[in-house]
């Protein structure tokens, strides 16, 4: 791992210069190369496997740089993820970018060397839902990382080359890899048609809530509340642009709560979007937010929560939930690459690929205040 | 109350003629003014109040026929509906057709004799809420029969013109009562955004899930499947034309229930329309939703209610609930005169004036079989 | 041609029975397979092809019923049909039904001796346009009769399995090969949002707009105001069910006219649907439509056109056009097969399909007073 | 005139400093109200008018800057604006701001010493198009300085306290009278639902142009290209953040014109704003729109226009057009307030009250460079 140092625009704390990696190896015979393999419930090993072939349509690709997401710490401690089960072992990671190395057959979008963003999900393009927009509720979606997928953190992988996006000089490599968490937030942004001079409420600062707010800001949303139990966090938020700040106290009731976020805010919230997944907030969310708003879902907590149906029923407020996202990476590469969003200062800890068993652990100790936890290749 | 007699187009049983009323009685100093009032829970009275005066902007209106409402009843026997609860006595009734007898200072779209459908809630019309379409929502809303502001259950009422509707000869005494429930079914279509070619699951075979079941089959939605506990209100919508019904079993589970629906639908449902409240419908319906589809709460049941996130949330079914209508009367009234819909059989037990008390009896005993009962003046 | 005979629901006039055919003929090494080729402008003939093999995915269909589309008489007449030349001879006819003989590789879904109805367009399935929900538009669409791609009206075609819909038996074959006009008609309702309850002015009487005016029904849409220059068309109209017809007055001025329309309708349209692509139609159509409402060009006429820019600037009537469909199949068939809409009566003229040349002659003189002419095998 | 002087976050010039005024004067018998009046076509002169009692719900302002709009000087020079014929001398100027020197009888949300923007239409609040979100098209709107309702540009006017909007001092007098064609810009991003990470093309960059440009690089809308005939204009553009910009040239084909604009934008815009009025400009606008894109007619010119109709039908592209806007100014506030939007630069030119008329000879002179000409109390 690699200390942090400065950075001038790093909102809670200095920061690594970011990198813009060119390089890249072509694999010969000798080449070695390893994954990060979860072989059951809690046991996490590093594995050489066969360097894949690109097929017909793919292209093989050198993974540069990886994030560490939630639900891989989540697969990796609990064996599973929400309905999906580890029943055999996979190689964990879908928040990545990399360098092309072969190209497979009929493949002319791209070329050897082209540094690209990896979409995880690959649907199947011929569906209802694929064929109507939806492409993130395809039956047959094949996302790299979600059991029985394996994912993408290992030297080499392929992957087909329309799910490949071709990125600009000016998207560093710790960008690229954090286009996925991007696409979550701009696709929560577009769930619930957040829209400029709409006031919004964000649940939570982790790297969710707080890539959805550099979207908020970035889009002329305003004014933007959001929330969390730990001080720090809020303080991080405040510096990268939050209007206001609201720390959860458990101990409060719900309807307190929503009453105080809309005091705060000096008006109910347009809009709210979830993203601890945690009940109480919840439904502090929904009351708070205003009669005929929308309030949406984009964490992941327990399936069965108590609602309070009425408030949002009476006051016509639009429950919504996201599953992943779909046409992100478009956008996302363009609001990156023209800088009208930055959120490279979130990546708080840097690991070699050699290290990735250690970048778990501590990405999934909330103690070392790691927001986004970024693996190296 | 006159018994039932035949009716060609009725679907359930024989029913008697509608009427369609053109005789008014403009009041004198001797003219009495009987209203339906609740003292306080479960104290309904008839008693005499002053024949009102219309204000500026407002009529006065001969009642000429009145549904009771579930909600009516529920306000009756719990001396509350929803939040609101009754402090003051209040008259009941909000779903009324009657005759215009007097037009109050600047009134130039009614006359005299006019037989019009009554809106019962009067927005402020300059809210926010108000001035971007959703009046439904307006939160000074004066809403008749909604405590604290008394119904139009009485002999003599004034109203707003402004929020009567003229009837035309082909809408009958019954159907101009009928159109406020018709409001709700048209508003529950609107609200989801209901669509003709695709598949609806209604929940509750009652007034409002039938209502709604007529709309849908006017509008080419299709197929329908409908549900309910009692059979004979299953062969009622059967007759009304549900593609299919569904006869719910409590002690199955909602998630069987739910496979149970799309298996007899042949599809999952794009949209449901829970028209009971009650929890264990909901969850059934949220879980029989196809994906990327919608399920709205038309009834009222408890507040909280314990309902499957992950299920809407990961597979982006939109949760909405209905609070009234807005913008609905036009349509329901066109819907009515052009003969596209056909609800007046829904009207199963009809009682003179001086029976109210007696029609809510009836209204509030579900071993009657009653549909819809109405008080005529 | 068989002469026409009695039919009950027939609005205009005696009709034959429509047939719902079964037979098929699997094609052996003598069956001949003619189809009817456009050479050049003005030079159609019946010509003999090879019988076509399944590719994979696609099947053999034997192809029983054609309707002649306006753009098949237009390509005829001009060599031409919009940007799109006849620069070598095609195959013309893209509105059929007909039986599978047999199935190519990797095909699932259907099995010989199926009755289908062929969706004419087949889309790339992978471009923005196609996975954002609007294959219509895909740059890459196959669209069969369109050159320089060969048209359907053979013996024996080859299609892919995923463009076919089985029919169920209540759909008979001319019902079979109208659902592509069906398509068209249901894709201008959706292309405008066309709700019910709403009013509608549909310009022009032929084919389209009838079938326009029967899902307009079908749907709920009224008042309906449908224009057209014959007497007769209109007559037709009206006992097909449209509220108020107008007659076009070429000596009128558009703004008359628009005013005449909203006078007979007793309002301005919500929406305009114009069927027949004249610029005075359009204009006529734009000036009627209420402040705020949509009007769409659904014919296809002359490309510049001189419009009233600031008549739907100001009042924000919105200007739509509509490409073919997508989507609309399933939902065609189900308003058919559940006897939501009823638009057989609409074919005039059947021949068989050795009469091809003379069906077309039918369907390019308009004194024969054909509505839809069908080729039949 | 005020000579400019400088000013850091001025695109294109130097800048004097925006004012914020507090100072206002509560009118006696000897105060003197004058006003720009146009008597007739090429008429206008300065005269002295009552000052003017607040009615009930009404406050009395004095005005502090208003800005000259286009129409204004339309108005003057052609004695109509539009449809709407001076037929009565009148009072002009409708973007305005100032301060509250009398409250009227039931005003409880304002008080004296308020500095406010002034929305310049005050609607029926009660029709249709009111009601339903739409009260920029409510026939009974009394749009000040539209014939034949006087304008807002004289010392002391009244206006109902409900379209007036309390400025923070945050908001300086400049962009408090900005607010107007803000106003515009706003509602013609959201009539076209204009979305982040979508490219735009903007026709003209005279003021409103301008101030889109501002609106949408502040909504994160991009890449954006935006077209002008002058150089100067361009520049100015490029400056504000305009990612590409595209010279016409009045003897280039309007579909040369549109691919030129594809190939420097480098795809085709998804939405087009077109803020001229002129024909050719929006033939080209129409035709470089991608197909399913959207285009509307910011600008006001002739009626009558000749439109590419196969063009954006077989494209599928909506055509709208705009009239002024409506909730826009709460949002305007909010923007300008909070910094995400800087326009106060575009005021090229200002002036004391007295000078009003040599005012409008400067915004009536495209020679001078004038952006927005501002007049001053």
């Amino acid at each position: 791992m690699s200390a942090p140092s400065a950075s001038t625009n790093a909102p809670a704390s200095s920061q690594p210069e970011c990198r813009t990696t060119y390089e890249y190896k072509i694999p010969d015979e000798n080449t070695k190369n390893y994954s990060v393999l979860l072989n059951k419930k809690d046991d996490l090993q590093m594995v050489e496997i066969p360097v894949p072939k690109p097929g017909k349509g793919e292209v093989q690709v050198q993974v540069k740089a990886t994030g560490i997401c939630g639900s891989d710490v989540h697969t990796w401690k609990y064996g599973a993820i929400g309905i999906f089960e580890v029943t055999e072992p996979i190689i964990l990671g879908h928040e990545s970018m990399g360098i092309v190395t072969e190209i497979g057959e009929g493949v002319s979008t791209l070329k050897v060397g082209d540094r690209v963003a990896i979409e995880a999900g690959i649907p199947c393009s011929e569906c209802e839902q694929c064929m109507s927009g939806h492409y993130n509720l395809c039956p047959d979606v094949v996302f790299k990382s979600t059991p029985p997928h394996h994912g993408v953190l290992a030297n080499y992988i392929t992957h087909p080359a329309r799910w490949l996006y071709k990125l600009p000089d000016s998207v560093s490599d710790e960008e690229g890899a954090l286009l996925e968490p991007l696409s979550v937030a701009i696709a929560a942004c577009e769930r619930v048609g957040v829209r400029f001079g709409k006031s919004l409420l964000i649940c939570g600062s982790g790297p969710i809530g707080l890539i959805v707010l550099a979207v908020a800001k970035a889009i002329g949303v305003g004014p933007i509340i959001i929330t969390d139990m730990q001080e720090s966090r809020l303080e991080y938020a405040r510096q990268m642009g939050a209007d206001y700040v609201y720390k959860v106290d458990p101990s409060k009731k719900d309807v307190e709560a929503a009453k105080e976020i809309r005091s705060i805010l000096g008006c109910a919230p347009d809009y709210s979007l979830e993203c601890t997944g945690v009940e109480s907030s919840f439904r502090s969310a929904i009351m708070a937010t205003r009669d005929g708003g929308c309030c949406c879902m984009v964490g992941v907590g327990k399936n069965d929560q108590l609602l309070p149906v009425n408030s949002f029923a009476m006051r016509e407020v639009d429950i919504k939930g996201l599953f992943r996202y779909h046409h992100t990476y478009p956008t996302a590469v363009s609001l990156v690459a023209s800088g009208k969003i930055n959120i490279k200062h979130l990546v708080t800890h840097r690991f070699d690929f050699k290290e990735a068993l250690e970048a778990f652990e501590i990405a999934s100790d909330y103690r070392t205040g790691a927001i986004k936890v970024q693996i190296f290749n």
